[in-house]
């Protein structure tokens, strides 16, 4: 097991070490980031064949044996059998090339790179295709909850502040708002993707390489669409880990918000909304229950990268600008734990969204309780009757003390009554009409006038979706566009290995 | 006191809330808000004014009491005495503009619009100040970094990975690495200015309004970029604040690892760095003592936007998506020790890269003692003599452990141990030239000949340097340009209120 | 200036490091430092004294100017005027002292001791009085809530899981419940109070001292419960900030939960808690508007202890552990923001449980309508009736569902449609009798059943806050105790001067 | 599948809700929950059958089906297979007793219980095992340092401040400091052991429960050591995961600090320290490496507890004081991983201070060239010349600065040098020896006379450890006891089965 004894060690790695750091990673390795090693053990043959830098008939062994792996490890092979001890997945795949093709030509491909940029290199390389993923996912839902806000817009909702009912409004206005901001972290994230796929390749050890080497061309066969400028940084550099950790523990944040919401209006003392009997459960003690309880488990899953997000930040704090174990290892683990679990906390949400009921009579009925048309009955006395806005908001606060609980009594019973206190506030008092002040206390009349101000008005809650709609689909163009761009890397990386080994056939 | 009872509550606060809630922030908010609620309050009643909304006599009134209070209050004047019980800066305000101008003229201002929307405002714009002047700070300290980078190129120090000397290297191609990630952050930073800067204002409390007000002239004359088009969004929605903590917090986490660095190489067992005596500190017991404790403060600011990061994050999970004091007050207070804390970072450490005394010999005589030229050997092996990779690596290798530690021996020294290690290798053995063994072991050589894969060699720094330069005159222009837009948007108000006050003067 | 340039330092400190680092905290550190920092330096000078390291009549002029300072800076005097540059408190300490005493004398104290163990010294000093200032706020919150648990100990409310109602419960059930926890969090930080009553002070610089110093006598003379044995712990060690901000943010936590209940309760869908007008908000634009918006400032104050948590153990985090400004200042920084946030949140909380307006009729009228006593039927087949209990289940939740919303029929009316549901399940069906039933399905019957398994039954309850109510006395005398301690410590070194003093003046 | 279906609910879980919440956990589940499940289980019904809730025949069988699955499942049998649709383990486990006894047996036994009381139980009682297992890590790591910092007591090695040399201490005395913090969160997490070893059940869903249960009984069955007095605080509570994970968090946040200062000490810089080869990793391209790297994921483990603290204190906050899944489930599953990170982080570094190599010389080396006894010569001036502590500071100061960096010179060349600087500040100059200069002088001499303030002499840290050895001691016993009580309580349990089955068949 020479290889396990690499340069100046002359022992495999202590048997604990190999328990608790090296073994337990293999699977996960081989499954996540043997692919992509593969993929960039191609392209950098590829390219040091082209730079004259490996002999042309080595490099078209090492691509043979290397799409070989490729192929079988696709197709879901288990390929690379882990030996009884080993120092990592790079090592294992070196010396099964030096098993394959002999130290000759398996020992020739490691000019130029060192395990710290290929790491950094495999670790974005799988980092995008996840973030790509969690983008689809998220895209998903956005689409669900424009859709919904859009059927919703004209389901009467008071809105509410400090969890009192505040003002008429509709549930499409309130999913509205919800989307404008799960729409900004979507973007968020999108421009997370810009920053992680940049190439460190050629980084090497972080100090660069004296041999003519061609970063841009291993770029473009990597679906890279740069290059890291500063060897240093490509290696020590993880920032992007915070972006996209702090990106996704906003979404979840706003996912958590809206979670409550959901799950208030959804209990017994709402009635707004109801689930199917396969989204909801009972109790194995109480038999009268119907719990949501698929919202606590988004609250759930959503704060997961909240914590991620510490770990990153205090995992790179106080270490040295270099390579690390600390850093390249330690940090970035905590990216797939919680890219899965915002994952499934967007996907479950978007599952409540699409199948929710709603019961819009409930909500129709709460609101004629709350006194939600109180400002729009001072607006009225401002705007049509002169009253300065403050002293209008008196009048109508005395009335709604006087009203008390319960549901708003006619127009023709509320107008003495306000004539009255409005008496003892100005002179003359302002003679208000049955008409107009029923149509002030109407909630639904009032949730349609509010056109200004980005107001729940069907129509203007409509032109808010509109604007939504063409953020969405640019987003949706630039993820899409990010997965034909990995396809057409992969189409030009077979292309190029094709091209050495004709070559070296052609030569032969 | 009447305004201090306002609407339904007979009351005044209770002195338990006064005390705790009330009284502590009134000097802040009088410092930071009211400057902006004088603003946000002059572009409403232009707007409102110019809609018909309010007659003109009483907008210009209104506009006269509000401009005198702003030209006090920029003047340094402490305007609005707070009276012996309140319920926060706003009520003051219009308490004092009643006090002045009668109910009928100071209570008349405030339609279509709500607290709600107008702290949502106010928090905006005191960030984007704040931010600006951050940026400004980042600014400086990235020009400074850029300067000692280029001035550091050819200054010969080893790269360290795992802490350990790894390959020849500058200070300058060190400095050039933080410099990338520091640019990162800045530039995050400056797109979080995008998100901040935009308008909530005419969302009222979170409803929109039926009155036909314009919030596209209101964002004008206050110098947002745009109008957050769903009120409930515009009142509920505190994610900017996540965007900018994380921002400053993957800054912070940036200078510690730069901090980190410096002090060990500042310190005895280096001896790279050193300050002046006003930059150090020594021991009130210990007098032989000079200690780089700056590096420690910088450290211990920088992780403050961290804990303000979950503060946040912590702070908006699980609320409502809706108006609430713990999302509109609680949260955003974060921000504002965040900010200075990694403004005093940032100012720091640009004081201390400015005044860094760079001590070139100590590295020079470190580096020669690190076998730091290993790689560069076994490159030469592989590449002039074609032996592979890995055996040339592991030829080295054991060349390195039977030099030991210490200064690298001559090139005529070590050349015939590698030829004996070689032949033990590989046969016929290459044969090596002492000149080209000596340039290989030379770590000044070395460091000059890596000018690819993002290396040290001083113009391929220097080429790091120029696109880094380029990004950073980008990045001024986008700081100067808000800074320009707040300024303009200034005179534009001005013009505005000037504009109302003309008709009304012509008009009366 | 010769004080500011101490030791090997030509300079004072540079302009901007006395602008961001040490004037900002001079006033602060005079306040709260200096009162703590006399203490020592009268214990450590007695001590001295009758160790024969310090003469005696040098020590009692140290001691007279000591005193003096002392007795003015409790009188509330600004004493130490700030120089125009300085480097922090002690050196301008001391540098009064040589001005005033010369330096013969000023000069002569400073034996066996560094800023490192007095800084460590001071905070923890700082710490104690402090926290102990909390948990007086935080048990005057545990005798509030079990005054209102047990006065509302009967008062029929359900219990909730997952937000929808459970089963009869009280509102006193609930509060004990989170009694409880308030109760483990307060002995928690009585625990802390016991971690951070240790003397660092003889620890010096971190290696200790060849002179042979008393450190039981200062620690006896300053209050510490004991003496840390190892020196470079005693200033390398912050984890008492950790273990106190943790059980602050716990705290903190359990006070967000009791939140957001107490303002669901509160708001118009429940009604069942209300307060008066000096404790609520209105809203300046709708005028029906009573906000229970202190839960909301609650919560927000509560979540910081989370974020200076996170700054604690990130600031420690890869720090040597010895002494630097990174642990000793910058970590410790946090503890006390936190700790003014915490004792806010549990001051409101307590005020709001001293006045809340308990609604029993909505409560009970509420929890009429839950179908909250279902468990208690299926108890009652179960038990008296002989069912398996899945299948008492079963029956029940069929009932449940044919019942739908809305308040329970009559027995009569529900015992033959459960005759009918059970016979088509068991064979012969259990004959129920109206009575039994009418029992079973009365939630007031059910709460008060409810004895075991620490059930709300209002004898249960009592017990449960008899329980507490112990903890809480034994809490109180810890907390009264170490006050004592203190006030007891002050007494011990007042004499303990006195008599240096009296030693020197019946020698002089 | 009925039971899938269970009371209200007519239809199984969707399968999006399958597929990410119910089938991922089900191995997990098994693994970890069941066999604590069905020791709950069995002490249950035991109890039911001891207060005739249960028939003693329905009891027999049930625990002759519980003690035959608990058999083959400890045997590493896969009992329970998984159905292909379910709601999770209890559901699960409920349904196969069903299908084996028959209803009226198999659904027999839930009473007085719920999953809420179930769950709670299990998790405390996982947590508890997996506690101890920690602790047992934990007190090996203590053991390792106490017996490496006793063997390295007269190592002389200088003490760091702010990184930079400070006085003459020994690698043993910095051990010993670290050791102290370490034995204080190994006591701390000792005491989560207390908090977690209680019972919840009996608590049933939150309200208890009419029926006379015996909860004492259950929990002496089940090893708990008390049982939580109120129901609802049995299951709405979790703050124990919260003491736990501040404590790992304390205790990774050490180890952190340690192993900077490890790796420092092995860098090539200092050279102190090394390992063989089997824990020392090298490049795949810099051939001369050797890189302390476990140290660095030691670190990276170290801070996982923190990001599981912050998601639990975030999963936490503004929940309902009641059950839910939010807290229940989603809070508790970060226990696991920080406990298997943090335990890893315990075991790497035993093992690294088990096989340290102390090269002594370069210890003594960098020593001497640090100017470290700069505080013993100031001490020799104040004490035995009387100079004020504060001159002589200065004296020595001025010689420090004169001396400048390498080694110090022969106390017949410093005399000279230290009496001119003398007399230009004191007359008449104090008169020293050559001899007591030298002994002032020398590091190793200066470290052993450290005898006071917790010093490094190496009886006082002999002395220091004896007492920490205590303290170990008598963790080590808290531990064992705990672990001693679970196996007693196996038994008692083992007993109580038996003699419900055999009364069963004595009746029968």
């Amino acid at each position: 097991m020479k290889l396990q004894r690499p340069g100046r060690l002359s022992r495999p790695p202590h048997p604990v070490l190999f328990e608790l750091l090296y073994e337990p990673h293999f699977l996960e390795q081989r499954r996540h980031a043997l692919p992509e090693l593969l993929r960039i053990d191609a392209a950098h043959v590829v390219m040091l064949a082209e730079a004259a830098l490996l002999p042309l008939a080595v490099a078209a062994e090492l691509l043979a044996e290397n799409r070989e792996l490729a192929a079988r490890s696709e197709a879901g092979e288990p390929v690379l059998a882990p030996p009884a001890s080993h120092r990592g997945l790079y090592l294992v795949y070196e010396r099964h090339l030096i098993d394959r093709l002999g130290a000759k030509v398996g020992g020739a491909a490691h000019l130029a790179r060192s395990r710290n940029d290929l790491n950094a290199a495999i670790t974005r390389m799988r980092l995008r295709r996840e973030l790509i993923d969690l983008l689809n996912d998220d895209l998903a839902l956005l689409g669900t909850t424009a859709a919904l806000a859009a059927a919703q817009r004209d389901t009467l909702m008071c809105s509410f502040t400090h969890l009192q009912p505040a003002q008429p409004s509709s549930f499409g206005h309130y999913l509205t708002a919800v989307l404008c901001e799960l729409t900004r972290s979507a973007e968020w994230l999108a421009g997370s993707l810009g920053l992680v796929n940049a190439s460190p390749l050629g980084a090497a050890a972080g100090a660069g390489t004296s041999l003519h080497i061609d970063r841009g061309q291993v770029a473009r066969l990597l679906g890279f669409r740069r290059v890291l400028a500063n060897a240093a940084d490509a290696v020590a550099s993880r920032d992007y880990a915070v972006h996209v950790l702090a990106g996704l523990a906003m979404a979840g944040t706003t996912l958590s918000r809206l979670a409550v919401d959901l799950q208030g209006w959804a209990s017994h003392a709402y009635g707004f909304l109801g689930w199917p009997d396969d989204l909801v459960s009972t109790s194995s003690i109480m038999p009268q229950k119907r719990n949501a309880f698929v919202l606590e488990n988004i609250r759930g899953q959503a704060v997961q990268a909240a914590g991620a997000l510490v770990c990153s930040l205090t995992g790179l704090k106080n270490t040295p600008f270099g390579n690390s174990v600390e850093v390249s290892s330690e940090v970035t683990a905590h990216l797939w734990p919680a890219l899965a679990a915002t994952s499934r906390a967007l996907r479950l949400m978007r599952l409540l969204l699409a199948e929710v009921v709603v019961h819009r009579e409930r909500m129709r009925a709460f609101t004629a309780t709350g006194q939600v048309t109180m400002s729009a009955l001072a607006d009225l006395l401002a705007t049509r009757h002169q009253l300065p806005f403050r002293t209008a908001h008196e009048a109508v606060a005395h009335l709604a003390q006087e009203l008390g609980e319960g549901a708003m009594p006619a127009a023709g019973v509320v107008l003495p009554r306000l004539q009255r206190i409005l008496a003892t506030l100005c002179s003359p008092p302002p003679a208000l009409e049955e008409a107009e002040l029923a149509a002030a206390l109407d909630p639904d009349t009032c949730m349609r006038a509010a056109r200004y101000g980005g107001g729940p008005a069907p129509a203007a809650v409509q032109e808010q979706l509109r604007a939504l709609g063409r953020r969405r689909r640019r987003l949706r163009a630039r993820v899409q566009g990010a997965q034909e761009m990995l396809r057409l890397a992969d189409r030009r990386l077979a292309a190029a290995v094709a091209a050495v080994r004709g070559r070296q056939r052609a030569a032969g």
